[in-house]
């Protein structure tokens, strides 16, 4: 049985300290992290030697092994984004709402940190630094949980990120990495109740569902996208096939993407072979129902419950023909995973029902699910995509890491 | 074991049509229930009639069962607060922010209702009805699993609710209780993930921890409170007195009720005899440690660690002289709850450092602690006072029961 409750002591004591902290603090904290990082870029590489290595006598898939992969361009890509966080706006301190009561007292509701952050994630070292930069800046410690194939890659990060926060006169274990890789441990993360306020698992579908079963910490799910597009009868065909194509193959390995294409029955015969054309460039496999078989052929493998529940994250794409704006909305509320769906259309009323009706985190009308993004919303930077409704939906930026507080001021008022 | 699993699926099918319902059609059902209700008084007090014979039989408290007790006028104030409720603005389908990106594209970020909620809840029957209203008028449908103490007074307020709910033309099955109050069927709902977006327990400490420890449904913690008045050596003791007297005995059987007692040694020997004498009014019991004890004397009991922990909601009061502000605040943050914490101080810097190092939903600088309240904030009503940070803090009204979905209309923009 593996006991975290030492460091969850320690990062409950740490956030006494880094809750208060002011924006400069914390600020010459995350510049002394990316300067840390850009001068240990060795010490980083050969860390990360260690775990190709060992993914390599363990047989681990190349594609596997190059997401675990780092060079100096992508270490230097990671102090840059440090620094990115450390320009966006303090989100703590804000005051979101006030007034003076009848009475004459005065209620301020401000921001806070939500307070210790448990992260357990799979095998990207950057979502070690990432993570750790976004949690500070919201003045939150965190405790870390990363994959065993990057240990030493996100022991080496942790490091220099403790260094440095103490260089800046914050307590070092504002971060904190479990060294122990086994399952216990992330077993033993999901039970650290009196001590963490939530638990952001950021990873593959099995991951995000494993935490969510077994974890008694608050958790915030995200990331899967079984993400649909829907081609209504009233769409510029045209537009359709290059927002399909667009959401499915500029990078299908993110949640984002297209996993499946919905056509209405009227324009299926003109659309279908439209868009395989471009799907067709980059090798997409096609999962149809029969009546896309029947309208592209062999080429098509038909398509079972499973694929239209999978979330694919390769070229392949699931497609059904529908008779109705109706069947294609049921089909989404069926499959959906509730991230980013899509209409292409240009009817106003079958625009308008669809946004209303379909229940995800984004809903488009004649753009491509690729840009539901912390970024391109203009959060600066996200720490996950949020799935579920609670506290958070869509993708969390700084402000999703806050929580608030009510502070009343009065001279002797009693009820 | 109870399969709930009939029930969610209609709670998520009532939801499909209710989380888009208009204003006036949702305010409708609200009326007809309160409509309901008045017209129907008599069958409500025959079914409680029934629950409080039971309860009689099986020898339960008679201050338990004037928890349970309805009278005439109850029951219509009780229809009174589905009116309130019903005159609160709609929270849905706010546009909480938006813009124009460079690409062309708008995004809405828009509230949504959160979906299909659980509601575990004790003996008071009028939860029911308040927090049916509640859900209802913030668009989400609602599966409630109430005491077995109240089941008849429960099954006889949502038998209106439903039929009321169908007058307006909205599915019945937008109210639905649980009328199976074994614990397997509180057990079945906590698992119930598939349909279920949240699960609100409201209740007793012992319940709270319970659905904490066992939902792998999210969950929002409501209601315990474990709060501290703190009187500063720079307090107006006068000021403070007062305070403390209203905070531990205007209603002690609530949460926002002051548990315990910090007082700054250089003050204690004048406080604590002027405490003592407006407490003693109601009969409250001191629990002290050696100093408070050494002050007032014998009938003073001595307090233990438990004492300091403990949630009393009766005329017990927990009491400790501190040498410090900062002995004050780390006692808080050992033994609160996280609810509502108070200074009485004149020092401006005390107060402040008060207000930032207390981490709770409500801090309080010379004002009673039992202002916590949603009405009291403005919200209209609440659903309970959230003691987590995820998701909600503090009072709960309608706006906590709510989402957000990012709207995204383009004209053919891909990534």
């Amino acid at each position: 049985m593996v006991d975290l409750n030492e460091m969850g002591q320690k990062a409950k004591a740490a956030e006494r300290v880094l809750g208060i902290a002011g924006e400069q603090q914390k600020n010459k904290a995350l510049s002394l992290i990316a300067q840390g990082i850009y001068e240990q870029v060795d010490t980083v590489l050969k860390a990360n030697e260690k775990d190709i290595e060992t993914a390599r006598q363990m047989g681990i898939a190349e594609t596997m092994i190059d997401r675990l992969r780092l060079d100096e361009e992508r270490v230097k890509a990671i102090a840059r984004a440090v620094l990115d966080i450390m320009r966006l706006p303090d989100p703590i301190g804000e005051i979101e709402w006030g007034r003076t009561m009848e009475n004459g007292m005065t209620i301020r509701k401000v921001t806070v940190p939500l307070g210790v952050i448990g992260m357990i994630y799979e095998s990207r070292p950057n979502v070690t630094v990432d993570a750790a930069s976004l949690c500070l800046k919201a003045g939150n410690t965190v405790i870390l949980r990363g994959g065993k194939e990057a240990i030493h890659s996100n022991t080496a990060f942790a490091n220099i990120m403790r260094q440095a926060i103490q260089k800046a006169e914050l307590p070092a274990d504002c971060v904190q990495l479990i060294t122990d890789t086994t399952r216990e441990s992330s077993t033993a993360l999901m039970q650290l109740t009196d001590y963490l306020d939530v638990l952001i698992p950021r990873g593959g579908a099995g991951l995000i569902k494993a935490v969510v079963a077994n974890s008694k910490v608050p958790v915030i799910e995200t990331g899967t996208g079984n993400c649909h597009v829907y081609v209504d009868q009233f769409a510029d065909l045209q537009m359709a096939a290059r927002i399909v194509d667009n959401a499915k193959t500029s990078r299908p390995s993110v949640c984002n993407a297209c996993e499946s294409l919905l056509v209405h029955e009227s324009v299926a015969d003109t659309f279908l072979p439209m868009v395989k054309q471009l799907l067709d460039r980059s090798n997409v496999e096609i999962r149809g129902c029969e009546q896309t078989k029947a309208i592209l052929g062999d080429c098509v493998v038909a398509a079972t419950d499973a694929d239209y529940a999978t979330e694919f994250l390769d070229y392949v794409i699931s497609v059904k023909v529908v008779d109705s704006i109706e069947e294609a909305i049921d089909h989404i509320t069926q499959y959906s995973s509730g991230h980013s769906e899509c209409i292409v259309t240009e009817n106003l009323p079958n625009a308008e029902k669809f946004l209303n009706e379909v229940d995800a985190a984004a809903v488009y009308v004649n753009a491509s699910t690729r840009f539901t993004d912390g970024g391109v919303f203009g959060f600066g930077a996200e720490i996950g995509i949020s799935t579920q409704k609670v506290h958070a939906r869509g993708p969390m930026g700084l402000k999703q890491l806050t929580s608030v507080k009510y502070i009343i001021v009065g001279n002797g008022q009693v009820r």
